[in-house]
């Protein structure tokens, strides 16, 4: 009889085995899922799915799901899984990211939702470290200037934060790199199964990444990449994250679609700056304009959004500190009162700073020093410069 | 008797005269005339310190307040003023911007604040134009792309906004230039007066400045520049306008100095986004970290937010159309199912996509015309960089 694998196992398995079973009956994020899922449990939705498929009113959706739960064998997905190094986590497990639950239950983006049934991992570390953990996402067509934002930052900040993203070309690539040059872990949330590794090209950032970080992904082992499972992976780094670093993405694009997932979860959507004639960061600044992120100058102000408030408060950012600083007061009412363009006699400086004569004799020299004012002939001047000094 | 020259003129010339008398015995923006301004008017004023003047218990300030009102000339100012082609105006002037007004009584920054007590303007354009008017204000020491981008705001904006600014280098001048090269006027509100053209070497941009648009000060003509009167005067450039426009600003500079007048009138502060590295746009980002700006990316930003409710919408922004946007909802569904990096058989893209074999053997062409799909010995797979088309 259909999925007796799973009915047959052994009670603490049966919701690991029913999450695969369903793993493998529906696409990841399917909103379907998400639907059913608020009102059993994952075993019993297996069970009522079995049951449907032996009525003889099916629709053709059901009679799809009959046919291909006949050639389930979840228990053997996870066997192969395993005797390749992955392991298969769920709630049920101490290691399980809850973070990602918050997805359950949010409307569709592009017909995907919903919590992951279980997530496969690949490396060591525990999924745990997710818990302070921010996302960092952008263009595969990034420019140099994205390239170097986003590893800078997922450098300064993978001390604190531990750095995910999607292992892409572009901003995520450098993401993953800023942060394992700073000698850190970093996870990567891939599209296909773990073993799955797309693009390409980057074998050894993914080997890289699975030695001291992780990737993870809802897929099954050997399940291909598609364009529509990176909209359910884009879901997931938002889910997984506290919060969504945004650098350079163009107006449509996967990374403005983890960023509509941030939002959605009402997390920080931290959207780094760039010039305005530049078409990738124009997807930014509409995130910024449109209200759903914020800007953020630098590390600091991403470490600010995403923790706990109070803990990491940037001030308000000064300046270098000027010649003008180090002035008394009556010194700079001198300053203020010279002329930036044509020299002026001590007496008129005097009358215009409201400052004895004798005083204003006393500070010119004390201002030349500084380099900001000019002797000539005629009198003082503001030295070449020095009106931001 | 001191100060006669204002009594003795004819009712209707008292008032003028009476700003002009105050204007010389005070630096513009000093926030002392603004709190008495609040209790009486000019005149009153003029005539209650000529008053404390003879009174034999005398502060320092009164007494040389009432040495210099001996010399006071209002007339004669106004004269040699009127003579050089300059006119004075105040608010009993049809001219008179109003908005400006709204500076008085707002709190001191820098000990600068009031309304201006009126306007020397060079130049034919009626200041009524300022009803409909824009400040682009900026680095002294922008980079190229903080010119470029203060350049092209302006003229994509001069059409329907008058482009205020100071006559800096840098961003004010690129600002400027922007409106003359989309021939249209610009005004520029200057430090000194308005025959104190400062800097001296954009001598000849103020010249075109003045032949369509206008120069303006506070100043009486032949008050030389000087460090406290920038202060003063970005103060008017933020009164005088709807709104500012930041483009590149170091954390410390005059152009943060209209920026928090902007502010403090509640008038949209636009910021212009750049690099995270750039130190010239460190001040901008600033101002939208601290809530005090908004991010713009474009003229059409800066249009909605100064005009009237609903009169300049943006609709959000949509990226180009893509490939994949001119394919119906099936072909969609088929092209969502085929792996990225891996061949597929039809049977497998059709059993992914829940659609009927004939229905993918009718789409893959399709696709295949488009660039989406490649076609291999072992099936079909994405085109190289249709991810994203």
């Amino acid at each position: 009889m259909t999925g007796s694998v799973v009915l047959d196992a052994p009670a603490d398995e049966r919701d690991r085995l029913a999450r695969l079973a369903l793993a493998e009956l529906f696409e990841p994020g399917d909103h379907r899922v998400d639907s059913l899922m608020s009102g059993m449990s994952p075993l019993q939705l297996f069970i009522a799915l079995r049951e449907s498929g032996d009525s003889p009113e099916m629709s053709d959706a059901q009679e799809d799901i009959a046919l291909r739960m006949d050639s389930l064998r979840p228990d053997r997905t996870l066997e192969l899984g395993e005797r390749q190094g992955f392991r298969y986590i769920t709630p049920a497990d101490e290691e399980w990211p809850s973070q990602v639950d918050a997805l359950a239950g949010l409307p569709p983006i592009q017909a995907r939702t919903g919590a992951p049934l279980g997530l496969w991992v690949r490396g060591d570390l525990p999924l745990t470290a997710l818990e302070k953990s921010v996302a960092i996402v952008g263009s595969r067509s990034a420019t140099s200037y994205g390239v170097e934002a986003a590893g800078q930052l997922a450098a300064s900040l993978a001390d604190k934060l531990l750095v995910v993203s999607g292992g892409a070309f572009g901003v995520d690539a450098a993401a993953h790199r800023g942060a394992l040059a700073a000698g850190r872990p970093t996870v990567t949330v891939l599209a296909g199964g773990v073993d799955m590794l797309y693009p390409t090209s980057h074998e050894r950032l993914f080997a890289a990444i699975a030695e001291t970080g992780a990737i993870v992904s809802e897929m099954p082992p050997g399940m291909p990449v598609m364009r529509m499972r990176f909209l359910s992976r884009n879901r997931l780094i938002a889910g997984l994250t506290r919060g969504t670093v945004l650098v350079e993405a163009a107006l449509r694009s996967g990374a403005i679609n983890t960023a509509n997932w941030t939002a959605a979860l009402c997390r920080p959507l931290m959207c780094v700056p760039g010039q305005l004639t530049s078409v990738t960061s124009q997807g930014v600044h509409e995130q910024v304009r449109l209200g759903k992120g914020v800007l953020v100058a630098g590390a600091e102000d991403v470490l600010e959004l995403v923790s706990r408030p109070g803990e990491h408060l940037v001030p308000p950012r000064r300046g270098p500190e000027k010649a003008r600083d180090r002035l008394t007061v009556e010194q700079r009412q001198v300053l203020d009162a010279v002329p930036v363009s044509q020299p002026a006699t001590s007496e008129r400086i005097a009358r215009e700073a409201k400052v004895g004569l004798k005083k204003v004799g006393g500070t010119m020299p004390v201002l030349e020093a500084q380099g900001l004012v000019a002797r000539s002939e005629d009198g003082w001047q503001l030295a070449p410069g020095a009106v931001d000094r």
